[in-house]
């Protein structure tokens, strides 16, 4: 019979390349998680370099642009002291008609050892860790609407830090589930790590039906959604993905099921509350809620710099 | 009585934050000088690296662009050993429409050590101040037409170099002071460290009334202008922040108040020319004296990098 | 008798800029290329990075953009430890109507180690070099149609890697050589170093008729072109920089000057493939040809770095 290996794992089963939680073991994922919490000392202490990327090469492929997602990884590698180099990919050679393939062989004949790939196209970064030379490694930053690893890790970091356990929890993710490879991301994790409860919540254009097959308790009714809830993760309602009439106008989105202080009653007392960022205040969150005692939005800004110097550290040190 | 503290200094009154020359002691201003002075040494030297700020995160957010003044203060950071990350305000979160202040505090989650501001509001970085978090520090790049302070100490430090003593001086600022706002810093900096006589020459439109009231001399004549001065600070025209018919042609500009040989005899002879660059050649100044005997327009320059490590280093070692 | 000295060279005719490789002696070229092999071991272990530039700054100014080429360069300083300051000439001051001159007198006084210059205008490197301070060394990075040395060398190092000896070698360039600033830095190279067969092939609008003058044979005819050669370089066919009806199509030009399997058949049967990137497959070359066994076009692109870093610190090491 033949398996088709997980592109993500050299044949000791050790993470080489970050392309989707999806096809993770809990293990792996406790692993990164249990290393990022390593690193987060090393962001409190004075000096917060370490330098175990010392020498190394990370290249910021970065076909869409993201200035915020880029800056986070241009500082994880840097705090790793890696060289980074930014690629203005739009003005590049692909812009000269050369393909992806062959821009990622020159690069990696460059000798870099580090892609960090977002794209609009979904898979470009499985298409890149098939075809890059065997020292190279992809960390996928979001590719369309498929996967935003990374993100996903951040919030199940948070997640443990808040909540210690996984396995008595009800996660509520509200608003435009469909366009959002975050959701997606997060549900992957969830799932892996064994929560029993994973609420997909918003209007019936925004909340894919098949989420149901993946075990996910589909709620088209905010307070259903949020009532009793341990995890409340907002997304950022992106209205440049919108097409046309699926969407109410921001302030209908925002009646229904924007985060208000009112609505949040329904969720436990401890219950705490996440978000992507940017966000959009006043459309798919309060500005009391948001800057509120249960937010912990900020805090994930923090853990995903720990995160990403976890992920990138232990690929680095994994060899195909 | 409520007595509103200088943000720019923590409760021992030292500088954790650079806004403005307007309200520093002078012993602070020569503490700085001071400093830069170390550094100069360090920048003739073969390896010009200290290690100041290593493992420190520098952010440069230009929210206006300005290549020259972004590439000082990178310089300077690495120097410092710090590391640098250039922000492209402009394509960023704040295009998706994030306030100012959620970017901040999104950036100084990501632990950022220090921000550095260029905006067109005047203000924007004692907003910033206000509002970041304790460890991070802030400088003032140039906001609107208030303050560009580490101009000014720089050419405090250039008059100080080649004057050595402030108390018995006459320094003629001369061109669009209306606009400038390294004119308003000079200002603020040359009546902290005590010089007697500061001179504002230019045209009627160019040069604000309200300047005799912090004890400027108003010249509208070009010759008595620079009588008998000791420094004479040329200002860049700034076509592009001119509305419609305020001015003379760039020509008639030149002929009245553009710097040449024949007016600058009308100076000390052991007088200094200034200008905080990019000079328009023929238009306030001639090229003869830009490139004359009498010129330390370059030495600025390298002033500049010195006077920029200085101010960086010291707020970083103070404390909120 | 007046000398006019090589503006590359000291007195002792030590190299202390890289303009062009006209007129640089045979043991420079040598001593670059074996210079460039100690570092190629480099790149092939764990920790790239050596300290030879710790401490100075490397200003890449691309007037032309280039994000191919400057990445190279960005990654060669990188891995001599240099600081790495990437100005946008574009949005600079240079758009504020300051004199190229004046901008480099302003990033001298920066205390700049070494400018890397891509222009459009042939000769601006040569301007630079001729005015900027002593201290500072000027790198070619391809300057109008004139000259891309760094590319000659890097080319220069791979024949020599698998040919070893260039005294008894048949070397043909194919493609748009009158628009190539490659094709004129290879031939000077080739001439340099002893090789006694160069072949300019293409179109007769696009091979100068005085390569004759320079010793290099002109083919008209590709068969005669490549026959019995044993290096094949293939040049870009830029469209960007033809002018009107001066070119067949790309189908025409593929059919008759495009390296295919068939055609390579006619060359040594040791001839190795390069080709200075990005590759348009299917229009100067096959992509069976790109991606074949004689192919070295990828181990151009490692070479390149390493050539790079040793132009990088041996021009370093020599004063003015």
């Amino acid at each position: 019979m033949f398996v088709r290996r997980n592109p993500q794992l050299n044949r000791n089963d050790e993470l080489i390349h970050l392309l989707s939680i999806e096809g993770l073991p809990a293990s792996i994922v406790h692993h990164i998680l249990d290393t990022a919490g390593t690193f987060l000392s090393v962001n409190d202490r004075e000096v917060k370099k370490v330098p175990l990327l010392r020498g190394k090469s990370v290249f910021n492929l970065f076909f869409e642009n993201s200035t915020r997602t880029r800056t986070t990884f241009e500082i994880a590698a840097k705090r790793l002291s890696a060289d980074v180099i930014n690629l203005d990919i739009a003005r590049s050679s692909t812009a000269k008609g050369e393909s992806l393939l062959d821009t990622i062989a020159n690069l990696s004949a460059m000798h870099a050892d580090m892609f960090v790939v977002r794209h609009s196209e979904s898979g470009a970064p499985y298409l890149i860790a098939r075809h890059c030379a065997p020292h190279v490694h992809v960390v996928n930053a979001g590719d369309g609407g498929h996967s935003h690893p990374t993100q996903g890790l951040l919030d199940m970091y948070t997640i443990r830090h808040y909540k210690r356990d996984f396995h008595e929890l009800t996660v509520a993710i509200v608003g435009d589930i469909v366009h959002s490879r975050v959701a997606r991301s997060d549900i992957h994790a969830l799932t892996t790590l064994g929560v029993p409860e994973i609420r997909a919540v918003g209007p019936k254009t925004l909340v894919p039906g098949d989420l149901k097959e993946m075990g996910v308790r589909v709620c088209h009714d905010m307070a259903e959604g949020i009532r009793g809830a341990d995890v409340i993760i907002m997304l950022r309602l992106q209205n440049e993905r919108m097409g046309g009439a699926m969407l109410p106008s921001a302030g209908e989105f925002f009646k229904t099921f924007g985060l208000t202080a009112e609505k949040l009653a329904l969720a436990r007392p401890d219950a705490i509350v996440m978000h992507p960022g940017p966000i959009n205040r006043g459309v798919e969150i309060d500005s009391s809620v948001a800057d509120g005692k249960q937010s912990v939005i900020l805090p994930q800004v923090t853990f995903g710099i720990a995160v990403r110097m976890a992920v990138m550290s232990i690929i680095a040190g994994n060899s195909a």
